[in-house]
């Protein structure tokens, strides 16, 4: 059974005036912290406030680019090229790196947004364009990719530093995809429900599918929401369970 | 006499489908490029083609960054506090400084833009948000400061590396300010000028100044602007003037 | 005795994938709405919803436009000539406008917002570029200003149709301004404190100072606040003591 | 042979500090000017310039809304629902339609812009959206769709006022639609080869296709670019070769 597995959740997506999920709340859970560097969300206070509240809950901080488009909050694909993606991507991550600086605290690895995550899960010229960049920033910086997806196979034939996640409360379907989330089964609303197949995973290497067999799933990590009504409740029930259960709960970069 | 002096002027300014100025001839007569970094103006592409023309040409590359404020192109005071100035330009710095390793060209310097240069020349506590920003991201980063402003005086009393520069096409006030621009004498039009102004100062360290005696001005670098109209030509003519005067040409972070 | 009032909230401040205020809520209370018009908040789709909700219960509506500048909701001020912020206000006005006619509900008035609205109740000459603009547009547009200010002078002397507003939970000093919100007593958190101040008002016409006399102020319309924390309760504690009261709660422009 | 004909532009695309094409030259050649309205290029400030240009020369004015995209130019799709379209389009309209007011000229129809355009002229539910919200902002105003497509079949179909265009300087397939710009005979770049098959559609009905028979096409205005390098040139030839032959330039909504 796997001893110690990390919790992520897309944070610090607040914007001017306007603030998004119960980031302190959630700083007292997870184990790494996917910060919004201005793209689909945040600006340089929210990067600024969120970043030194993970460095005083010891959370570790992660880049969590998305594409220029907060009114679609970065879930609609903006057209682009792979070299375009990767320059979109830099500016990000160079901006939350030197916010970062002024936070004292590192950013370890980087992991896409929205719609910006779903194109480079299934296209892997878009995901090599993504992953170049990351390297030529720093090649320490470790891709957070889906489990199974393009990003994740590209991400290891280019030999960055990868790490593969599952979904804490989603549905996943036999062939590994998740299950749309216009379709019943895609959410996991009941906490018990995903604590129990989380520990299952953990057991066993493998996650239920809706309409077939359990499939085996590589992961390091496990991605909880952040900004959803019942987020919080979610990550709390989430995080007694698998401690409870002798679960160590530890940042993969940790 | 000073035998070498930088030229410095502000690229990089075009956004999206639009463009501004001549940055490929300016880039072939400068000696250092301030380029802006997406708060006044630019975006990714524009900050890397920028960038990769630069190492091309071998000039010296600078981050450039302004008020958030593309429609007034930085040229508005937006009222912050220091430390929100400090975290505003750590966002751009930081999206340069990670555009420039996929251009594989080092950023050396920082230059605050339009009004953000004004507020922070003028203001001593502005003035120190800024620096401890650049400071936090790399102690290494040279403050380019109007000669004689707060921001010199500030970043030499912080201990931040700093540089003066001298504008190469505008009247000084015997106080040593700038002549406002909606004023007779703010600007000098005329190249051959311009270049005896700056040959005089490059003797004896004095410029002329609207109504008083010539003031003394502690300088390594001219300022000559990139996107007016003449402003290629007026770059060559200086270029020219300085370099049949023996003159050497140099970026001070050279 | 007044025997009828307008109770006027900004709403329709959400914008993309942020919502602001509970502007449901917020409907069932007030008889006009100050709706945003994408200036420092809204969008399209916040707009559209938010007229809607507004017809759905019978409640008057005005543009709410302010400066473009949504990471500062509109709140610093952004240097404009008086002509400029004509034709900011026109394009924000214009474009709720057609949402209107969409939602099928007429614009009967305009707002300004925030630092805006600062702006024009202190500066004559901006105050006449605002008005102008909104008469040019329609002449029959109300203007909504705040009681005694430079706005409300100015589009009496313009011949504007012009409303002046109290606010129901800021103190006063004894030249008719408000107290400003750094110091104590700027503001009133207690509901039925603020409802005895209004029920004051309304037998009187003036309204009680901070460190001085009641003054006399003349107004058709009571602004409550729409996006702070206990807005609701504010809200709805005040129109219950005015209806108690026997006040009529109707909107100006009804 | 038609004795008459409309030219029409996409002009008012520059963007706070950047211009675009030179717009002071194309209003003294075209008859109807396609005006952005602060979507995919333009301000308030620009707006307000062009239409006040265009009235004092005598064109008329069409509103040119397009995504919310400046980085892209609006030449990307942005996934959108078809009554999303419609509210954004609504906004764009009626910020213009308010701007004219200020400018004193009506604004007589609606011209989509780039991926917009492209969107609605195949896809027949956006079409719908777009034609809809423009119907209840006025149902006066002329959709201008490139003839033949779903746009222009929607429009007769709701009973929206309708003209179609054709263009001066691309190349047509068989099936009456463009020949890609990645591809050979996209571009018509002699002004005189373009005049040539301007003056023949005039006399014919029919345009050239690359590969086939001249199809027949229904229009009664002809588009030419505004903003690429040799625009002003090009629309001056096909003016002057146009009026040579006899033929009266005047705009379809005059």
């Amino acid at each position: 059974m796997l001893q110690k597995i990390d919790l992520n959740a897309d944070l610090g997506e607040s914007y001017g005036p306007w603030s998004m999920g119960d980031d302190a709340a959630m700083l007292k859970i997870v184990t790494s912290a996917n910060i919004a560097c201005g793209g689909h969300a945040s600006d340089p206070e929210t990067m600024f406030e969120t970043l030194v509240c993970a460095r005083e809950n010891g959370v570790c901080v992660g880049a969590h680019p998305g594409y220029l488009d907060p009114m679609g909050f970065g879930r609609r694909v903006i057209p682009m090229a792979p070299a375009e993606i990767g320059r979109m991507v830099a500016a990000q991550v160079g901006a939350l790196q030197a916010m970062a600086k002024l936070a004292d605290v590192p950013v370890r690895y980087v992991k896409a947004h929205g719609a910006l995550a779903n194109h480079a899960a299934s296209d892997a010229e878009a995901a090599a364009g993504y992953i170049e960049a990351v390297m030529r920033i720093d090649p320490s910086l470790i891709i957070l990719a889906i489990s199974g997806t393009q990003l994740e196979h590209v991400a290891r034939k280019m030999g960055a530093p990868c790490v593969a996640e599952i979904f804490a409360d989603r549905g996943y379907l036999p062939n590994g995809q998740l299950v749309p989330r216009d379709q019943p089964s895609a959410m996991i609303e009941d906490p018990e429900v995903a604590a129990e197949r989380l520990l299952g995973f953990l057991e066993t290497g493998r996650m239920p599918t809706v309409g077939g067999d359990a499939i085996a799933l590589d992961a390091a990590s496990i991605c909880v929401h952040g900004d959803s009504p019942g987020a919080v409740a979610m990550a709390q029930v989430l995080r007694a369970r698998l401690t409870d259960a002798g679960v160590i709960l530890a940042a993969f970069a940790g």
